[in-house]
Formats: structure tokens, C-alpha cells, sequence
């Protein structure tokens, strides 16, 4: 669980949201990290009307989660690809992706772990014990509540 | 990386949108992590207008994520508290949340795991080998290309 004693006016959900909560912003980040980077195919994927689309990649790209390269030069034409401040948002699409096909029943994507090959789908770890977190075995704490290091 | 083989029509990150990809919507969950349960002082936390408030609510409940509670007979007063379908956004709110407080700043909460006592983070970890798992380090495979068991 969170606690109450942090400041509501700087929280980063809410911070956080003002970027990317809005289900278009979203669904041009799930194409992204699919690796559609042209500007048509994530319109047709998406289904969005090209002025919304526009929008949804400045803002994206305003903010350093997309960048805007050429690849052709006459005409111009650019693409769009995740920076590492954006790739580093895959947790928050895993995360969602993995509650909706849980709970809502949506399409399963298999996923494989490059590194041990383990065909399974990350989860939520403490990076201390390796155990499987869940809310309940959390709690927010002040800092003047730890206990100091020796 | 996500594959580009799965049905966007049926997919688990749309889905999940559309029932919590909205900006209000998810204050209302962070709020509700954080134990507020009534509907004055959500109204208060979030400045949410009355009515926003109790449509997101509404949908909230009807999605099984929220419950109403009789908390007062006389008048009769409600309270609202994460269903386990709630419970389990856990890990959305938290992923987000790290996000934000790493990228843009916002007001890092403080955490501890219970059962070990750390204060850290939760992060996306393979639950195989337990590495801490990104993008680059995920590929989707279509389930006929997996090695069968033995």
C-alpha cells in the first residue's frame, strides 16, 4: 500500500498520467513497442484519426518517450522510435497488458526471457529477496521511521 | 518487445484501458491504495467535480474493481474498497508511479516489503531466474515456435 503522508500536489501517478494517461497516448506507446514506427501504419492500427495521431506523437515526442528521425529524404519522411526514457515505460504496458488479459480476458502475448530463455511473464519482485510482491506485502514508510544504517 | 502477431481487436492492453485508462479513474486508484475509502475525501484529494467523481465510481464498481460498502445505517453511507480484481492493479500503480518519480520528478514514496523487511522498490524480474527484466531483454514468440516439453 501507499501512504497518506506523501504530497498529492507532486505525485508521480499523477505526474506521470498528465504524460501518458490517456488511452490514444497509450495505445500509440503498445504500437510502439510492437515496433511500428511510420506514421500510417500506427494509424491504421490504431485506428485514430490523423489530426489526434498528430497530437499524440508531438506530445510523445515533446516530452523524450518518442523521437522523430528521417529516413527518407525526398520527400521527407520520419519515424518514430522509443528513447530510453520510453522503452524504460515497458513495465507500465507489461504490467497492464498482463491485469487485462488476467481479468478481462484479453489476448495472451507469450513472452520469452532472452537472457534464460524462460517463456513466462515478468512480475513484480523486491530486489532484496526475489519474492513475488503483491499490495498487501507492501507498506509506504517515512524516512524518519527507518531505522538508521550502522 | 511485444510481437506484431497478436489481434489488436482482442488485445489485453486495450481492454485494460478501457476500463482504467483515464486520468481520473486512476487518481481515484491511488487514492484508493492509499486507504481512502469515502466519497468526501476522495472528492477532496482528487478536486474531482461530485458528478466525475461519482461516475468514475460507478464504473469502477460495476467493473468489479471497487466495492460499495455500507459503512452508516441512519442515514445509510457508503464506503469504497478494492475488490482482489482491485487489489491486483498493485503492480500498474506501482510501475507507474516509478516511473514518474524517476523521469519527471514526482515525490518518491518510500517502500518496504514486509516479509524481508527491505525498503525498496519492487521492480519487473523474470520469474524463472529472477533478473530484473526490460525491454531489450523481452521477445514475444508465437506459441507454435516454442520448443515442446519433453
Amino acid at each position: 500500500m501507499l501512504s497518506s503522508d506523501w504530497t498529492r500536489d507532486n505525485c508521480a501517478v499523477g505526474n506521470t498520467l498528465s504524460v501518458i494517461g490517456e488511452r490514444w497516448t497509450l495505445l500509440v506507446l503498445r504500437e510502439a513497442f510492437l515496433g511500428v514506427r511510420r506514421f500510417d501504419q500506427l494509424q491504421r492500427n490504431t485506428g485514430m484519426a490523423r489530426n489526434i495521431l498528430s497530437d499524440r506523437l508531438n506530445t510523445l515526442v515533446a516530452h523524450e518517450i518518442l523521437k522523430r528521425e528521417l529516413y527518407e529524404e525526398r520527400p521527407p519522411r520520419y519515424e518514430y522510435r522509443l528513447t530510453e526514457q520510453g522503452l524504460d515505460l515497458y513495465p507500465v504496458l507489461l504490467t497492464i497488458m498482463d491485469w487485462g488479459a488476467r481479468h478481462l480476458g484479453g489476448e495472451p502475448v507469450t513472452l520469452q526471457h532472452k537472457n534464460c530463455g524462460a517463456v513466462a511473464m515478468p512480475h513484480l519482485a523486491c530486489p532484496e529477496c526475489g519474492e513475488k510482491v503483491a499490495a498487501r506485502e507492501m507498506r509506504a514508510v517515512r524516512d524518519e521511521a527507518l531505522p538508521k544504517p550502522a
